[in-house]
């Protein structure tokens, strides 16, 4: 990117509180250069003007990219090709809620393309304040998901986040954070290490400019990009009040797939995934489920394995006249059909079928159950 | 009931093995007596004869009747007055699959009338391999129904089963136990003291004869009735392959409601479950969830308590300026402003708002937050 383009960026992207559908929408006209001109100038309508109007002085631009090159981000504005062009434009459809809106401009840490991420991944969010199983259950997807080459989302947060992020990398998977405040502001502090090793694997990407700091709104802002990122948002535990609930609600907004873990009833930290799977969130247990969400056509999770018993292939009579065979001791025919309730010319044939299968032997005119040794 | 009627239905209960829908409608068309008079002379249908000929010349009803009597209990003919006329009549529209048909005539021990039971029932069933949570749930499930006046039916099995019957016991709630053998053989045995109390308490009913032992095809058969005499049935925990499974797919073809409870994903007895959730089972995590499904019109269970939050009333604007006041310090409303990236003219009104809601203060024209005591 063009330094002066650059830097006009980096200024519009600190100028308003995002989303702006007003700024971008100007910067689209215009272009950045010509719209960092107009806002710094004031030279802008009403609806830019209100927006802009608080921090239109404000330009630490070519500090806040010496801070981006630093850590060997780039910004990605909608011309690039690496902005994915249809992950956003989803938000197009869904103008009417107050925050559905396309990001303008974004900054970006990591060597994964933005845009080749979004084409096959999935989100997994869910509460900080997890628990064991919560946790074992996110990486578990995670792991499986990067196994399938697939991109783990999420938010960066202790719990559910961190358990996701920390997997996908241990499979050698791909993973983004979708952070609440600028990309050289770990948040929270303690994931500073893990945010790091993010970035080195996969990407960290912001809408805020660097030192801004998260704040509630910017949280529930920021949880609209890690559901348009993602084929299908997968909450694996959350409260009856949470941000994930947020996240499920712009990925269903947005038309992506929800997914919801079940747990324990008595896990308080369930009770927002049964909330979601009573409203229609798909069951997921494994990351199967999750991959025929967000894959190729015709990529369907395997059948779950099911215990077989030897008694599979028989037929109903056969069946019947398999039980009518006593526990202990042996039985005539006769003695059979009574118990089975059939008339005793209908018990010959099952007798034996279950000879052949090797599931009784008769012994002097007597039927006895073969035990499978 | 007179005792030859009495003997006719204990013979015709045991002539031929249930369901026998030909000669149910023998028994309906003639009446028991003379209906057991047929059979005993083969003057019957092909139907008929092929169902019978293995038993016909079994007659111990005497003996089976005063095993009945002994234990107090009663045979329950479809012209009874506690016959389950509405609850049984739902197989009539079901008669394609092979087992799809009503009792003829049930054998029952104890004090509650299965018609009455049957207006407020709900069928708690799952695994015999329970885990502790299971049991957990399946108990704290038949509590709260008992409480609300529900009867808990279920099969007397160890696991899931017991959990439940005994729950609704010791909440003096009615219980009803369907055996797949009879009322006389406690199934397992060592549920047997468990049984007597059930008995007691509430009711213990079979289409078997007295001296009759469950067998595998039997316990199929049974579920169809205790999915029949509940409004819906709650699968607590199943494996992938399971009676329990059973039981749901008759309460579904019967049009009655088919719940499941979510487990850990990582547990093998909620594989069953969280199929049947995949497949449209209802999500129950409370029993006020299951008298919404089987109660009265109205009877709806209340919402889950959420946690509440001071800024619960506040509008958006409202909380993006209390996110903009810093965590420690104060801030000029200008600089509020900026950190909110709202023109300073709208911090204002906020800025009032949080200070009479006690969120926020001004001390010497700066603004800090309130912390919660």
């Amino acid at each position: 990117m063009i330094d002066e383009i650059a830097r006009a960026w980096a200024y519009l992207s600190r100028v308003a509180e995002p989303p702006c559908p007003e700024l971008r929408a100007l910067a689209m006209q215009v272009g950045p250069v010509e719209a960092a001109e107009r806002v710094r100038s004031g030279d802008v309508d009403n609806d830019v003007a209100r927006r802009t109007e608080a921090r239109r002085q404000i330009d630490c631009a070519a500090k806040d990219l010496e801070i981006l090159d630093r850590m060997g981000g780039r910004l990605v504005a909608a011309d690039d090709a690496e902005w994915p062009l249809l992950a956003f434009n989803s938000f197009r459809s869904i103008d009417d809620r107050p925050q559905a809106h396309e990001p303008m401009v974004l900054w970006a840490v990591g060597s994964a393309s933005l845009d080749e991420v979004s084409y096959r991944a999935a989100a997994i969010v869910g509460t900080r304040a997890a628990t064991a199983y919560g946790e074992f259950v996110a990486a578990d997807l995670a792991a499986g998901l990067a196994i399938r080459d697939a991109a783990v989302v999420s938010g960066g947060a202790f719990g559910i986040d961190g358990a996701a992020h920390r997997a996908a990398m241990a499979a050698d998977g791909v993973t983004v954070a979708v952070l609440a405040g600028g990309v050289d502001v770990p948040y929270p502090a303690a994931h500073a290490a893990m945010l790091r090793r993010v970035r080195d694997q996969g990407l960290l990407i912001s809408e805020y400019p660097p030192g801004e700091r998260p704040a509630r709104h910017r949280f529930l802002t920021r949880n609209r990009l890690v559901a348009a990122l993602a084929g299908a948002t997968v909450i694996v535990e959350a409260g009856a009040r949470s941000g994930a609930a947020n996240t499920a609600a712009w990925a269903r907004a947005l038309g992506r797939s929800v997914c919801a873990v079940p747990g324990p009833v008595t896990s308080s930290v369930s009770v927002g995934c049964h909330a979601l799977l009573r409203a229609g969130a798909n069951v997921v247990t494994r990351a199967e489920d999750v991959v025929e969400l967000i894959g190729h056509v015709g990529e369907l999770a395997p059948d779950e394995q099911r215990p077989v018993s030897v008694l599979d292939g028989l037929a109903d009579t056969d069946k019947r006249v398999y039980d009518a065979l006593p526990a202990r001791g042996s039985r005539t025919s006769d003695e059979v059909a009574v118990a089975a309730g059939l008339p005793p010319t209908q018990v010959l044939g099952p007798l034996a079928v279950l000879e052949l299968s090797g599931l009784a032997v008769r012994r002097e005119g007597r039927w006895k159950l073969v035990r499978p040794t």
